[in-house]
């Protein structure tokens, strides 16, 4: 845009190294195959067996490309080129996502961004490109938190948040998150070996399918993240007391589904009437024992609040809290809430929304600068250097869903800007 | 109690022959080990696993005591004293419940009237009995409908109420009932052969614990059941459209689990606030696909209405209907509902109650005539045939859920009570 940086002053070879889009868009298939369900949704929970089967395929191409794969305790997945092909003294710039997904998830959120990762390394390896610093390829490990409710887990430990994770976490049906990470690679008594040093990054870059309609409604092929927003998820518990549908009068009933539902409107109407946050969202809800013929005695539900101002953030968490203690004490019912993640609004970092901005004007496409309306690895890092993102356009704005799609030559785009932005780093 | 009929003029033999509780107790404490869960709760879902065994192992019992044991086409399990033993030209009398439960249920409900059933035909057959009619033990399958979404389906196969049953029924998952059917012994595309026409029973008579509070509060062992209540299950799918709950507006959201939670409370309100009918509850609702952040595109749930009367339950699902119509244009959602059952309210045979007051009266037991507050297999065989219910107390009143209980003298006192019933037809 305003500052165009010549390109070949980083580089040692004359023409700057572009991607193999049709490698790019290949491996996206394949990977999109693990996992796949019937409607074209994929399903790679968080350290399910398709989500380590994701990662080994991953690594394997990694090793197949030349280069080396290895996973750190926290179960992340870092790929590098072998030793002196890049410049030392500067800290190293990370690139990448997350390969795990929602259940019958779309096929490009965090996977696009790491298969690009890999292609980005691939083709600084097979161009013999020397850079200032070195390059590293991450995949994060349990960015979505679908089966293991720990969104982030995978960056949380890599930034050292160690302290804000439980100390011995479990799955939603209770299995220990210690075997399932030890199965993919991890150890659970060994996290702060995987933990990075504030100041230890030059950057952190994430490219990533915008998930929301803005780039395609305006018609522009790249998006420079300037913000992401911040989110607080809250668990809820509702404790109710079961009973024989049939044979239990309604007076004196201790129904926890009835308090549940309340919340379930309150929330929505906390953000679509009471405007008290940008959006809010309960698209998690366990009933227990679940049964046509009985009274609940437990109900969970994941209450989802998301801003990019930290204030109302609160605020909306308060409000939540408030209204189910007196839905609670109206249903008879005892409730407890903790906070699964509570994630701050973050900003990008200048300079690199700049090399971004300058990559994709070099490369010719059109661009815009935009705020991140998902939650994304990209605020976890930001915790110990500057990070930068990059969005693509995302087909009628869905994600999380099977319809998740771009378009080809977007993809192919982000990735070239990508590798461009590394370049200019 | 008005009308005692002298025992000995039923029986061959001089004193009527008793039950040997401690047998019926073991047995009891041996099938709830078939399905227990860590808590006491016994999990034993129509058609699972545990049901399979739990029915073999009732048919193993009764083999090993000299009767003989067939599963008709229905998956239905009957028990029959081999050839010679009773008289002929009446038609038989048949005694049973259910052996299937709710997801983590108690240890009696069905259980208890099947067990019973077995108890009273090896005592016959032990004292060598002859009877003006033939005494058939059943335990009709799937009563409770926890995982083939279609309670009474043996007893409705049994009554020939085959028209109102799906011809190829599938359960929660999708799976087939066909091929669970076949594996329990039955055969969906024989069904007919397993209904018996109107007239072909004497009597088919139910002992069950009470699920409700009412005979241990009056202080009573035994419960004259008058009427079953009726009962509309609606199975209710709302449809909306999945999306990133981080990056999708609240404006054009389209949230199936916003507008089924407004019906959960809708439906309580029903039966607690407007009195339209005596009970009314969800027990049951699967959010699909249940990820804390997506928004569902799914959801499912199941209405539960009671009633007497036969116009208010007529009158409350139409408010159901309505009710949901309503809340469904305000959230821009598709919705569709299915009746899975509606049982008409039923009343017991006069003479059959007359022959177990008199029972309960010889054998000195303190008694209640009352209605049932739950559904049961009694209704639908009420179709062909008259029917009766014994009750015994449950502690507490509680009922599908682990702590279900009856004191073991009443356990013993309702078999009791039984077989002097069955003796006196």
């Amino acid at each position: 845009m305003h500052n165009p940086v010549p390109v070949a002053d980083k580089l040692r070879s004359d023409a700057p190294p572009r991607i193999d889009g049709a490698r790019l868009l290949d491996r996206l298939d394949r990977l999109a195959e693990i996992g796949a369900g019937e409607n074209g949704g994929v399903t790679r929970m968080g350290f399910s067996e398709a989500d380590r089967e994701a990662r080994a395929h991953v690594a394997r191409q990694a090793v197949e490309a030349g280069l080396t794969a290895a996973v750190d305790a926290g179960g992340n997945l870092l790929i590098r080129r072998p030793g002196g092909h890049h410049g030392s003294g500067r800290p190293p710039v990370l690139v990448g996502s997350h390969l795990d997904t929602v259940a019958n998830g779309g096929r490009l959120d965090g996977a696009y961004g790491v298969i690009a990762a890999l292609e980005v390394l691939q083709t600084l390896h097979e161009a013999g490109a020397e850079t200032d610093h070195e390059t590293i390829a991450v995949a994060f490990a349990n960015e979505e938190g679908s089966l293991f409710p720990q969104p982030f887990w995978g960056s949380m430990v890599f930034a050292g948040r160690l302290d804000a994770l439980p100390s011995e976490p479990e799955d939603y049906s209770g299995k220990p998150l210690r075997e399932a990470l030890a199965r993919a690679g991890g150890d659970l008594s060994r996290l702060a070996s995987a933990t990075w040093a504030p100041g230890s990054l030059t950057a952190y870059l994430e490219l990533h399918v915008e998930q929301g309609p803005v780039l395609e409604r305006l018609d522009r092929t790249i998006g420079v993240v300037d913000s992401i927003t911040g989110r607080t998820q809250l668990s809820v518990q509702v404790h109710g007391r079961a009973g024989h549908a049939g044979t239990t009068p309604m007076e004196g009933r201790r129904d926890p589904l009835v308090v549940a539902a309340r919340l379930v409107d309150a929330v929505q109407a906390l953000a679509r009437e009471e405007k008290l946050c940008r959006v809010a969202t309960v698209g998690r809800l366990d009933v227990r024992p679940n049964s046509p013929n009985t009274i609940p005695d437990l109900v969970r539900l994941d209450v989802d609040l998301r801003d990019s101002d930290p204030a109302r953030l609160r605020a909306a968490e308060r409000t939540v809290r408030e209204t189910l203690a007196t839905l609670a004490r109206a249903g008879n019912v005892r409730v407890s809430v903790d906070a699964g993640v509570r994630t701050a609004p973050v900003q990008t970092d200048p300079a690199i929304r700049d090399a971004i901005a300058a990559s994709a004007t070099e490369l010719g496409y059109a661009q815009l600068t935009l705020p991140s309306g998902a939650g994304h690895d990209a605020q976890i890092v930001a915790d110990i250097g500057p990070v930068g993102m990059i969005f693509v356009p995302s087909v009628d704005g869905v994600s999380h869903v099977p319809a998740e799609r771009t378009a080809p030559d977007d993809l192919v785009a982000g990735a070239e800007v990508l590798l461009r932005t590394v370049l200019k780093l």
